[in-house]
């Protein structure tokens, strides 16, 4: 089975996650540009492993970004460029928003390998 | 401001997550009750902090689950009802699925209290 892009390959654990949920304001100006030069431009960390997102239309938002380790995503929230983008989001784009950064320790998938969740 | 009841409160760090995300299968026979049924058993585990998701119109889903500890994610795994679901899903309605367990370190929330993602 060809795995479908939205799921992130990641190596063997331990590796980080942050994790990010946000409901957007009805200010959209720029925003879907700035979404993807982000991404792209965290896709050239060396220590970028990817990211799935998802959104309702009402404008709540999931994702979860792969890092192999906490000194990259500490990179990340200084790059300049990231920067400038985090203090508008947070001016204009967003109402409310959280972040969390964690550390995986365990991962699986299924069903094809046979694993069994949490095991 | 009144919380969207899409987030999630969590207490300070650590905790963990349960990051799962799945892309679906065509069967949809039994699975949204089975959710539903899911999330109220979970919830009356003592170490169940709450839950996040969404999903896409065909079928991609994204979910973050929040416990105290990896002692309570354990026992969720082992549920009776929860293991038969499990099988349940393997088999039917999940052509694939990820599942990382992560130890949150860091959490962080704003606007409005100011403070700066991944400080």
């Amino acid at each position: 089975m060809t795995l479908d892009p939205r799921f992130t390959q990641t190596p063997a654990p331990p590796y980080y996650a942050v994790i990010f949920s946000a409901l957007r304001t009805a200010v959209s100006d720029g925003y879907v540009e700035a979404g993807e030069r982000m991404f792209a431009r965290a896709s050239q960390l060396p220590g970028f492993l990817g990211a799935q997102a998802l959104s309702s239309p009402d404008g709540f938002e999931m994702s979860v970004l792969y890092f192999t380790d906490a000194a990259s995503i500490r990179a990340w929230k200084e790059d300049a460029e990231h920067l400038a983008v985090q203090e508008r989001a947070r001016r204009e784009w967003y109402a409310h928003y959280q972040i969390r950064v964690a550390r995986v320790e365990r991962a699986y998938s299924g069903p094809e390998e046979g694993l069994h969740p949490y095991d």
